[in-house]
Order: structure tokens, then sequence, then C-alpha cells
């Protein structure tokens, strides 16, 4: 049996064409193509999988200690019949504050967009079932926000979603977050990170601080008019919370977003959480809130909590990727 | 010169009678009677100082490593001419839970009441010169806040506030606090806590972690009808924030009060604030957002940012000592 | 039947006189005194409660939340039959750099002379019975410490110990507390803090890094020559551990001394050790090693470990005390 | 000009063949090869590059948020003038506890062998200049102690050392590691981590810790007759350090084998040293102290500490590179 490979080719992007934060628009696409994909005709579907916060597609690749690797779980986990062939697109939407959310903003780009481009940029490349039904969106953390959104927002394009510990209920998951963020300015001037994040020094606690908020910020609040090419939450000098644009915050919560777009996640063929019952962002809060409101809106779904915290857990990917097989065979 | 000396004397309260957590009614209050107190006939001014959270008045007068015990400070700050001499009244107003913040609870009970009851006894007991001029109250943390809260409500009682890192900016200050309950109550069980807090083992972080919030929930947000006595903030199974709950605590807020009291405010003889710019309950935010919030309603207030955090400061008591001798001065 | 009560005197010692850090040399000794002590003739057996670092005798009395005074513990303990009525002599043994370690130093003074001078005193001064059988020492950390060196040393004036938590096994104990001296020296000068410990800002974390390592020091490591009055573990420059001065520090741990001293303690009618299982210092490490150890050279005593850290663990001297008080009983 | 790339190819090891641990002996080398390698008939000096502990060599070409990979780093310096063409060779000595510390274990392997097998490969199948003079060992942390220890025991293969916050004395560096790892091992096994460390969960700091151990365990104090294959420096039941293991470990230490070794380091055209002044294993310490002793001993080196701490230092690399760089071309 041939063994699967990893397909890589650098596209140009129209959607991240002239970004903000003058990001590259040519971005590396990286393809789990299963075993036998170049000796047969097959068409297979096809796994959008996105990455958290700070990463991108390539980290899913990359050795990290006591963790399997992608190609490797993926190759288990056909080998052992848990799953059915399918490809697992990797996309870069990485940016220079760490990340996009995978969302359209005026501040980092149209990573939504480019999302949706990259789609069909498979269906024309590779061997896909270019179908709803045999289109999964799946990521953990910052990915998982993403792979929720994108099934809110694009129903049309993505049938299946899987969302790891995503970001949500953001009182909870962000709100720690803004005073550690005003204390981390203290050590590390906003501007001078956004301007060279390589260069600063040290990386630090303090400057992870600072770059996340940084990031959700352009995510979340773009501003054209102001200095940073966005509002920040908080106050720079007396650390007060801006309610305004806190509001603009949350509006992106998938809490905020769930009731109304219940019609297009009850159009999914799957739509699977879980999290952590230790996540250290807390995450373990907004997805049993959620799991309870889906329920209310009668929004079919798999919830599931298991016994750890935010970080290291990609061997969830062994149940969201079964979970999805089947959502896929129910095509057949 | 004769000495200074500590009066003691155990009272019983008609105002903490029949108290909602079953704590003594009868309390010991201690006042710092100055050099010369028992020599005299003359009548002095008084400051009632309201210890932190979980404190109480005796704790201003124990041994702590490194830290000058208050009977040692005023009279050094006497010697040095650098206050008149004065009174210094320490209630108890320790609760099973660990403080009342010097407000009325249902369930907790009328501690505010409390505190004027004491300035009565006072009044009746002792050389005080019993008017509002020749009377301050000051605090720090719970203090501070119980100090800032009688001024805004008791303005014909005190004339002179002090209040060192009072309780301010809920959303700051108390935010961070509801997840680490949430993680918290895995440990403790609140109502095991509540029922029988000397019993509790271990008294960890944790253990200060659930008490804290019951502390303040019951300060804030009393419910008779609920199991507890009050409602807590969270949901302790999802760990929602209740935001009916919240909004009863946000309305203990000094920012969400200092409007409608303004002229409360505006009416003392001294308004004085400070905090540590480092404080680990981001209460140097809630402080500027006070100080600025009290120039726009034109309250004539000092504020002064300190180099440190929350805790050991009682060095600036000095500070605060001084400004009230100071006003306290302008009636003569 | 009458209350408890406790006694309190100032007496100028001998020992401490022109002791070398400036310390005062009259210190006040707390005692309590059981219930019926004014009524009665009788005489009484008598233990020696060492505070731990950085406290001394008169913390055992003070108010803190959710624990039980000295007092009121003895009193219930009594009241439960569960002790037989007795003294508790309460030493102060703080130096300017927050204690002794209840030893003789060079550097802070002959403090285990003052303990052997305070045993005189109460039997000259109160109706003690004057035998080692009714003296008993005990303490926590490094009150702990202090009462099983005295064990060590004074074997004909103290027949029973108890040691709760003790400083042992210095590896393992200090060991980690030398990298946390040498970050905290590059925030808080240790020369500025040796002269003036109450005015050095702030009273932080590494404040109190800085000054355990030099009371440390100056218990273990005297120096007349030095400039510090003592010599350092590590070089403040470098940060190398200066194995001499190391080796010196060791030759106080009980661990190297239980051998040397294994008669005076199988001399004892009662030795208690306990400790908690997570303790912070990791001084259940060094309990466990003294427990074995004191078994192969066949020194009767009782260990026991108990599931919580080191603070907070007061409700220990429930164990503690009703062991002394059968050991007393033996005597009868 | 033609781009640098990077050269890989699967090399099974003699050295590594039956390894203890059972890890794979054909493993992936990565090499560096400078724009223009392809095009010419040019020979290169080489540097090899070890990776810090539980990483490897592919690690140094991965995607790090706001970290510029080996490859562009390199390919900047060449273009800046900074460095001369250049081979880097990127060895895989990872092991199933997470590294190797690049020396021969009973318990690990032959990784030290290994290292001199790969210089052989190279010599053999790339043009390499074959002359000490042109061979460079460099890395950071455990990479560093590799570096540092090749130089010591192989001073005829490389001639020049780059060790960048590299493992030594290890009382500063380990000693603190000894009772996280007691702590952690409440939590995970250590046999089960050993036998399956991908499996255990979670993967929390607990779990690293216990690695950590095991793995410096079995480089250090191999053992085929104990049941992990070697002995921990640690008693699982007590917690007492067994001084005949530590002393095992500390026989590795460069500070103890440095001047053993002065001969070899004195042969070197380059030893750079480095380290972070917050280094938080507390590796300027023993960085200090290498450089005193060095400087004692005669031994011509580079000492540099800079403003930062143990992690994300890898723009280090640009000042051990260009140091290499002269130093190869005095060659020249």
């Amino acid at each position: 049996m041939p063994a699967s490979r990893i397909y890589v080719e650098d596209i140009p992007s129209r959607a991240l064409a002239g970004n903000p934060l003058g990001d590259p628009s040519t971005r590396r696409i990286l393809v789990y193509l299963p075993p036998g994909y170049d000796e047969s005709r097959q068409r297979f579907p096809v796994v959008y999988l996105l990455a958290s916060y700070p990463k991108t597609g390539a980290s899913f690749l990359q050795f990290e200690a006591w963790e399997e690797p992608l190609q490797a779980r993926l190759d288990r986990l056909l080998d052992q019949g848990r799953i059915r062939p399918m490809m697992v697109v990797l996309p870069d939407a990485f940016t220079r504050l760490g990340g996009s959310q995978y969302i359209n903003s005026g501040a980092t780009g149209a990573y939504q967009d480019y999302l949706i481009e990259i789609v069909q940029w498979a269906d024309q490349t590779l061997r896909t079932i270019p179908a709803k039904s045999a289109r999964a969106v799946a990521g953990k953390s910052s990915g998982g926000f993403g792979a929720l959104r994108a099934g809110m927002d694009c129903p049309t394009v993505f049938g299946l979603v899987a969302d790891h510990s995503g970001d949500k209920y953001f009182e909870m998951c962000y709100g720690p977050t803004l005073p550690r963020f005003l204390r981390a300015i203290g050590e590390h001037d906003p501007e001078r990170a956004l301007r060279d994040p390589i260069g600063t020094r040290p990386h630090n606690q303090a400057f992870f601080d600072v770059m996340e908020v940084l990031a959700l910020s352009a995510c979340y609040s773009a501003n054209p008019t102001s200095r940073f090419g966005f509002d920040l939450p908080v106050d720079l000098v007396t650390g007060e919370i801006f309610e305004d644009v806190w509001a603009r915050w949350k509006a992106h919560d998938p809490l905020d977003r769930v009731e109304s777009r219940a019609d297009a996640l009850r159009s999914l063929d799957l739509l699977f959480l879980d999290c952590g019952s230790g996540d250290e962002f807390n995450l373990h809060v907004g997805s049993r809130l959620l799991h309870r409101r889906l329920g209310e809106l009668g929004v079919p779904h798999s919830y599931q909590e298991f016994h750890d915290g935010h970080f290291r857990t990609s061997y969830r990917y062994d149940v969201s990727f079964e979970a999805i097989s089947r959502a896929f065979e129910h095509d057949d």
C-alpha cells in the first residue's frame, strides 16, 4: 500500500492581497493526501484543519516531543479502521500579530474569505468530493473558534464542524487577560511590539500577553482611524475597559451569535464540541453554556468534556476525526 | 509625658443582635487613647479605622514582622509633630465569612449601622469631639471600601474619609476572582466551607478563594430564599456568570455610586485616596477612574499613587493620618 | 470554674544583653495559666512553645481568620478532657532578621541560652513543676527546629519534645531557597535590607526571600570579621555556593546531629514529630529520613504525616498537646 | 544567486543500533547547504548544531511564532556579510525520554559516538572541509552541554565550540528540579511515563518534570541492573537524595570536568560561551563560574551575558555564528 504524503503549494491569495498588516499574501498550503491517492482516481472528502494561536498549518506536521504528528495520527487512524480515507488541508492564517481568528477584519485581512478561497482552490486542484457534505472544518482553540464560525457563516460550504476548546464566553476566557495585558505593557510597549514583534526583547510571558490582546483587538475591533489600526478594549493609561470596544468583541462571541445562526448550525451534518474540564482559559464554562444553548435551540450536536487542560491535547483529534469520518460516511 | 494606651471594652451591639450568620453580637472595641488622655479633660477628634478582609480591629495592634504596629506608629507621628493628638477606634466587623465590607446586608448583618452605633458609643463613653468635622473614617482594601461608603452614606456623621486601595471597579478587582473561585470549588465544597470554615482542611489558597467569593456574595447579593442566604454570581455547575447577581454587586461599586453620592462627598472636609501602582487586584485602575470621575463631578479630593502592590503598605497611614490631622486642624 | 489567663511580664535577659544585632534584651514573656491557677496552690507542668519564622510568642495569641487562637485551643482541649492543666510559655526570640532559630549564634545572640534563662525564670516566678519530666518544648517550622535542638542540646532541662514541620534536611528545604535569594538580591540590596528591614520597600516576596537567607546565615554561619557579621552561603556576584559556609549550615541540620545526640534524644519521655505530606519546603522528606534514622538509632519517637502543606496547620497542636499531656501524666 | 537548501537523508546508525531504549537507529539528518552549493565545487566548513531538550534537529527548521527559522537566519547573516558560507548539520539525538545530552550512556545509547558518526558521514557525503579547524559544534541548553562536552572529549574532531546557556553547575540548575520531581511523581507514575510517554495523560508541567529527571538519570547514572535501566538521584518513597547517584551526575558537570579537559579546550580555535543573566535554570551562575575557571586555567574563550532568560533566545545564534565564521576564516 503506498504511503500518505503531504502536498505542498505556495498559492497567491486574492483575499489576502494588500492586507492591512502587510503580511504575505502568497501562502503555503499543506494537504495530507491519504495512502493511495496518487494511484487511484478516487475523490475524497476533506477536513480543513485550523491551527491555534499563534501557530499555523505547518505546526501540525512539526516535531513536538511526545506528540503524534498529524500525518502519523491520520495514517494510524486509517490503519485501525477508525476513519475512512480523507484529505486534510492545513491553511496558514498566521499574521504579524500571531493569528487571524479565521475571520474577516479590516485590521488583519479577510481571513474567512481566504478560507473559502482555499476550498475553491482545493476543489479545482485536488480530487476532493466538492460537496458541503464532504467538507469538514475543525480546529482547536482559535482554530476551534474559526471552525465554529465558518460553520455559522458559511453553512453552504462546510457540512461538518469540530470545535475543540474554541474561544467562547469572552467574559471568562478573555476577561482575565485584560489585567495581565495591563501589567505587561509596563514591560513591553505595545506600539513597539506591533511594529517589530520579532525584534522585541525579551520574548517572555509579558510579550505574549501583549501580543494576544493586540491580535484579538485587530480581529474583533478594527478601526482604520485609530493609531494601531484597531481599538484596544482598555485604556493604556488608566486601564479602563472601553465598554463600546468590549461590545464589539462580544459581538464575535459564539454564545452571542448562536441564536441568530441557529439555522446554519442546524443544517450541519455534524457539530462536534469538546473541552478539557480544567481548561486554563476557562473555556469549559463557555463550552457548557454553548452546549446548553444549542440544546435549547434544538441544534443537534455532540459535546464531550475530558480530564485535561488546554494544552497538548492533540489526542482529541482521534475522537473528532472518527466522528467526522462517520458523518462523512452518512453520505455514501 | 504619660504614654498612649489602648482602651478595651466588650460591647453588646443592637445592630448585630440576631445577625444572620450567627456571629457574636457582643464585640470588643479597641481605642487608641493619645498620651495624656487620662491626665487631661481635653476632647479629641477620632479616626474610625477599618480593617481589611479577612482581618479585624485587633489586627492593627498585632505583631507582624517588620511592620510598625499602629500604636507605635501613632506615638511616633505625634512625637514627630506630624499629627495632633487624636483617638483611633478599631471596630471588629469580622464575620464567619471573613468580613462585612462595613455595609448593611441581609445575609451578614447591619454592619454600617454597627459603625454608627460605635460612633454613638464613643461619643457617650470617651472624650471625643462629637462633631462631623472631628470624625474621620479610614481603612485599606475592604476597609477603604467601607470608609468611602461611610462617607457616601453617612456624610452627617463623618467629615473626613481616607480610602487606601479600597475595592472599586469590580470588573477589574473581582472579575479575575470568579474563575479562581470556580477552580477552587473543585477542591473545597462551598457549602462545607460556609458551615465550618475553621474545620475545613486544608486552609490553602483555594480555601481563601472560596471564602472571598462567599463573603462578597453575602455582602452584595443577599437572598434569604436561597440555600446559602445569598446569591452567588456564578453557577456552581456550569460556571456561568449570573448577570442579575453581578448587577447587584456592581450597584455597590463606588464608581457606580459616586455620581448619586457626589453631594455627600462634596460635603467632606477631606477625601483622601491612594493606591499602589502595582496593586495585585488592579485597584489602581479603579482608583484612577474614581479620581477622574471625582474631578469631573467637582468633588475636592486628594489622590496619590505609590510604587508598591496591595500588601504590607501600612506605612501609607503616615500620609493619610497627616492629611487627616491637618483637616482636623481646620476646625480649630 | 475560673478562666485561664495570659500572664505578661517584660523581663531583662542576661543572655541577650549586648546581642550583636542590637535587638532589645528586655523581652515580653507571655504565659498561659490554666483555669484555676490563681485559686489553687497546685504546681503545673510547662510547655515552652516556640514560634515559627518570622513570628514571635505573641503571634500565638493573635487573631487570625479561621484559626483558633492558642488560649481558646488550650481551654477547649482541657474542657474536652484531652489534656491535663498545664502552663504554656511563649518566648519572644524575634530578631531584626526575623528570627534566631532558637540557637546560640555569634551573629544573632545566645537564643538557646535565653530559652534556658526563661525556664529558670518560670521556675522561680510561677508554680511550675520544676522537673525535666514536666517540661516540654514544642514548635512549628523554625520553632520545631528550635524545639528538637533544645531536646538534643539540653536533655537535662526538657523531657519532652514536639517538632512540627521543623527545618531539616537542608539540601531539600534550603537548597531551592538559594536561587530564589539570588534572584531577589537583584531587587533588594541585602546590605540595605539588613540595615533597615522596616524601611525597605516594597515588602514583597523578594524582600522575604532576602531576609530569610540573611537570617539563616546569621544563625548558622556567624563570622564577626565579615561585613554582615556572618557569611552568606552564596557569592553575591557570581551566585557560587560557598561549600565551606554550606558545610557550617549543614552542621546544624538535625539529620547531621541526630547520631551524636542520640543519647540525649533517647533520654526524652516524648519525642513527637509530624509533617504535612505536601510541605512546600519539602520538610516531609527530611521528616521521613529523621524518622528512619531515629528508628535505626533506637530512639523511641512518634512520627505522623498528615494531608496538608506547611502553612496554617495549628490544628496539629491538638495532637501534640494531647501526646505531651499523656507523657506528662506518666510522671504522676 | 541560487538559494540555500536543506539536504535530507535518513541514515542507519551503527552507534545507535540496538540502543537500550529501543529508539530508532535510523535517523533523519538535515543539513543546511549554503546558496550556490549545488552550482560550485567548493568545500565548506560545517557547524554541527545540537538541539535543546526535548527537541531535535528538525526543530530548528520549524515554524515558531516571531522566531526566525534557522534557514532564514543563516541566509540573512550571509546576505549581511556577517558570516561566510558554511554548512549546518542538524542531528537528531532525541530519545523516548526527550534527549540524550549528546553523550554515551548505557541507558540511552552512544549518542556522542553517533555525533562522530555523523561527522564521518558528512565528510564522506558532502563537500565539507574535513578538518578540525573547519568543524564547529554548537547548541543551546542541553545542546550547549553537548557541544561543550564534544569539545572536551573530541578535540581532534571539533575545533570550535559554542555553548549557549548549556547545563552546568548542577547544584544550581538541577538542584531545584529534584523537589519538583518529587511532587510530580504524586501525579505521574514514573514507570508508566517511561513505558508510554505519548500515552501518559495529561501532558502537564508535572509530566515534564517527571520526564526531565528520568532523562537526566538515563544520561548520567545508567545502571543495567536497576528496574528503570538507570538510577534515580532521589528515593521515590522518602525523597532522599542518593549521594552516590548525585556524584555520578556531578561527574558530568562541565565545572567538574574542565580542569582535566583543559588541554582539549585550549586546543580549540574558538570557545564561545554565553548565558542570559536571568536564566530560569540559574545557568548564568554556572556560566560565570566556568568563565572564571577557564580564565584560571588559561583557556582562551569568550563569555557574554545578555539581558534575557533561558527561552526563545535563538537571536543569540547571530552572535555565535559570527564568531564561528571569524574563527573559520583564520584557517584560510
